[in-house]
């Protein structure tokens, strides 16, 4: 989703540098994001995070995991930003970088991640778009050089199309398939939904009766 | 599904043991499959083929391919057989094999086999009978032992959870994932519908709304 350009915005992210990190800051914390955040736990990442509702909702849930949302859009990485300041003494353990997250590997050092998210990425349906898929290939090979050896890839999305792409993807990148890790109904699958964080789309979607896909599966 | 015993099926598959080959004979044809066919042409199998309409199918739509549809239940293969003997002239490539889809190499050499369909399997929901279902890796293993390499995979079926599952064995297996192999509704996939052949289960469910899931993939 594309969201309109905010006037507030750009200043707004001037002033809250230390929230929102930009892209030249974040290419030289490289190996070091530990030293941003209050404690040193492991740093899990979402590619794509939007006006943040599942990565805010993961920090307040798991405060002994630290987390950073990157997001392209300037508009809705201020969003986020500003959603997560209201927590701020509570949410010491999330961050946001304001980039793209077709750099992850320029970001991050491999094993600084520990595990990666990606929810409701655009879909890029057209055969001529593939390699924009944030589940292509080469992205796949960037996310393999930030995770451990095992580290795990979570998705979610409720475009048929791009999941079925994906899992084709992620088999012939040979990514080990975790046992139970699909769900091709999300929300009828009680014991997954235990744990689960919505994001806004996911909500949105799932209260419509439209299935959720859901991927979790380990880099070798 | 467990079909009734019929009085009539024993005797008449005793009187058609040449359209319906038992087990001691299938054993006795591996690696000369091709002689009981009028022509030697690529031979396709489908384990549990019920009663037969897709086998059949396909049989009429592909006469340049030998087919045989293997089944271990009486009742369901006998129905099978007397529905493809109402074609007889026109079906010389059809065949079918009374005995244990878990045979598949016992009855088959390496490579006799072009390509393998399951259609609508047993789920064996419990994770206990999980060795049970046609595609736990046991299965995949005698599979590998009968295709060449490259050799094709077909599988379709309606339960999610049997899909779930068999994504994930296939997947850490090994088998590579065809580009557009996957499909998690079927019916509404407008290209894949062109060369779509109806099993009995498939039609009723797909007419009753559910998702069909099908996957295609190949061994190395």
């Amino acid at each position: 989703m594309r969201l309109r350009n905010k006037k507030w915005a750009q200043p707004w992210l001037e002033n809250h540098a230390d929230l929102v990190i930009n892209q030249d800051r974040a290419v030289s914390l490289k190996g070091n994001w530990q030293s941003i955040f209050t404690k040193e736990q492991p740093l899990q990442i979402e590619i794509g995070t939007g006006k943040g509702q599942f990565i805010i909702g993961m920090a307040k849930k798991y405060p002994d995991i630290n987390f950073i949302g990157m997001e392209i859009q300037e508009a809705a990485v201020a969003v986020a930003g500003r959603k997560a300041d209201e927590y701020e003494d509570e949410l010491p353990n999330l961050k946001f970088i304001y980039g793209d997250g077709a750099g992850v590997d320029t970001y991050f050092a491999k094993g600084e991640v520990s595990k990666l998210f990606l929810n409701f990425s655009d879909p890029w349906p057209k055969t001529r778009h593939e390699s924009r898929r944030l589940t292509y290939k080469s992205f796949l090979k960037s996310y393999q050089a930030v995770l451990p050896v095992g580290g795990e890839l979570e998705f979610k999305t409720d475009n048929r199309g791009l999941f079925e792409y994906s899992l084709y993807s992620f088999a012939n990148f040979g990514i080990r398939f975790n046992p139970a890790g699909i769900s091709l109904n999300l929300h009828e699958d009680e014991d997954k939904m235990i744990d689960n964080v919505e994001t806004e789309y996911e909500h949105k979607f799932a209260s419509q009766g439209y299935p959720i896909y859901k991927f979790v599966g380990s880099f070798n």
